[in-house]
């Protein structure tokens, strides 16, 4: 067992009223932290009021980027239980991004046993309305006051949480996204398949054109030919063609993502067929010039299923099923969202009650 | 004409020992801050004590990454004035990466006004023992408390400063370097020519291994064909082959650094052929083997004119003009010095004295 001490606040906030939550804005009563010294190791494991976190203005963050984080999320069910989906495989993930990032490995187990006492602290801070939930952020800084580029020999690893309202507003609204030709998220060999700051920082300038656009994301290409398609700044990306669900093999340089894999389960599962390989832009555009792209989604966290409704290349812009949701769309919406709320029987195991 | 505050600790620190200054350690008196509102702008330029920097969890920072740096020097010279060295293409170069990270541009002439009056305050702070020097560290950090990935609404720009020791500690030694083939730190369309974390982060992971092997930094390939030479950690690279220098082309991936660009400027005045374009690690390789490899150093603030003593790549180790350093590389040194220590005219321009 764990020793997870807590100390709980004194001076509760008041909660947002559920049509101003938004994405991110406003944070539970608690926090969960821990923290890593070297030569000690991941110590002092607490849950406290939430605060603001004050560093040494040489603090490695601030200079080197050093820092790993996760998103995943707490839901009520329709039994008004609290529910977490596949947290383990955020941890798991959070240990891989350490291991590129240098950050030294934390204990999955104790994560998510603080995981757990977090949300159970802060349960009434999961928002019920159809399609809210309270999003988590599970995050790793380094926080060593030192100058030389080196690994961090001082880390917080944190969980704050945050109640964020339905992704999808009005129904499901598939969105318009550009596809990017000139600048780059991550190559082969470098950070794109770690959940690290700087891949973040790094997209934030093709979203921008793509905004300026009238697009809602980007889609990335791979970055050494320019040709292959990677993922979207926050989900990853499936297209259907002639029949067959197509999404890019993890190749080093995209995220694994955990609702990608889950929707891959579920479509075997469900014997559709699902190839995860390369797939090149140019082959999308054929099969949208000859008829056959029948759907495109993204799948995220965040975004949950997302249809895509155009895809614009270079002067090409492709209309998508009419701009409408596809069926497998909508079936695999409906499934992730049913295990997510409880409203479907979860035989894949991927939920805890809390 | 600028209106800074300045408010003067009432603390002062004890000031370290000559002898154990190291690198990125020991922090001045004070330090300047700029703040950024989206709306009112940059604003509240101050002087204030050197003190910890309080952020709330969700400060974009600490998830996404968006932060710049810069890196330059102050140095005592042989009349005792203090002096900096091109400060104000440091501020050009911070203004170039904020385009990339999607920051909105700082003032150059106050940031550069702020960085004399800090100096002014702690001038104390600036060793002068061989070598030594008083490192700059301005920076710029998002801080608005979101978890939406988009530009910051509001930021930090700071400058700290760090006594430091001398770079080289018993004379000029060559380093050992590792060329690296696997991991990648920046690629075309990429952050690589930003000075950002992101970059830093994602090339500790090559640094360890090169540790790990008994070399001191990593020199990087570029990201599309593992083929074309970058850069070092913190530091551009030239080769002299066959009488003329070759540095690696600015091709939007690699630092474009000031000590590189004075350094080329020193080259053409002093009449010696020199060549900015693409090189591959195959060009190198062979004319190591066919004798015409007669020197290789790096550049940088950090790193003054680093010789390089050894270049591995794959199983190759090769060793560059006995190990010693080249006749080129300890005149562009004594050069770079002898404007920064004032001991040279300044017939470029480069130097402020305060
Ligand atoms: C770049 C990127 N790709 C894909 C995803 C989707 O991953 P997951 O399904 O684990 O949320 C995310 C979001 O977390 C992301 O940030
Ligand atoms: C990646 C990288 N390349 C090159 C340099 C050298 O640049 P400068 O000469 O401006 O210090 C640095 C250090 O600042 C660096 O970090």
């Amino acid at each position: 067992m764990f020793d997870i001490k807590t100390e709980l606040t004194t001076n509760p906030k008041e909660k947002p009223a559920p049509e101003e939550l938004g994405f991110g804005h406003f944070f539970s009563d608690h926090m969960f932290i821990l923290d890593y010294t070297d030569g000690v190791g991941w110590h002092d494991p607490r849950i406290v009021p939430y605060q603001p976190i004050s560093l040494d203005p040489s603090a490695m963050i601030f200079h080197y980027g050093q820092s790993v984080f996760e998103g995943l999320k707490a839901y009520v069910t329709v039994d008004n239980d609290a529910l977490l989906f596949r947290a383990d495989q955020n941890f798991k993930r959070l240990n891989r991004s350490n291991e590129r990032l240098c950050i030294p490995a934390i204990d999955e187990e104790l994560a998510l046993e603080g995981l757990k006492q977090l949300v159970t602290v802060d349960r009434d801070w999961i928002p019920n309305n159809p399609g809210t939930s309270l999003y988590i952020r599970p995050f790793i800084i380094a926080t060593e006051p030192n100058l030389g580029v080196h690994p961090s020999k001082k880390y917080h690893f944190i969980i704050i949480m945050s109640p964020s309202g339905s992704y999808y507003k009005e129904g499901i609204n598939p969105v318009k996204i550009l596809v990017e030709e000139q600048f780059v998220r991550a190559v082969k060999g470098g950070t794109g398949e770690a959940k690290t700051g700087g891949n973040y920082a790094s997209a934030l300038k093709g979203q921008e054109i793509a905004s300026r656009e009238g697009y809602a994301q980007t889609l990335w290409l791979d970055g050494k030919e320019n040709k292959y398609i990677e993922e979207v700044g926050s989900m990853n990306i499936f297209f259907k063609i002639n029949g067959i669900v197509i999404t890019p093999a993890l190749n080093g340089s995209i995220l694994p993502g955990i609702t990608r894999d889950s929707m891959i389960q579920v479509l075997k599962f469900k014997g559709i067929p699902v190839e995860e390989r390369q797939i090149s832009i140019d082959e999308v555009v054929e099969a949208h010039q000859n008829g056959t792209l029948e759907e495109v989604f993204g799948t995220g966290t965040a975004a949950v299923i997302s249809p895509v409704g155009e895809l614009k290349y270079l002067d090409d812009k492709m209309s998508i099923n009419k701009g409408e949701i596809g069926e497998i769309s909508q079936m695999l919406y409906d499934t992730l969202t049913g295990l997510q709320y409880g409203s479907i029987d979860d035989t894949f195991g991927w939920t805890i009650r809390l």
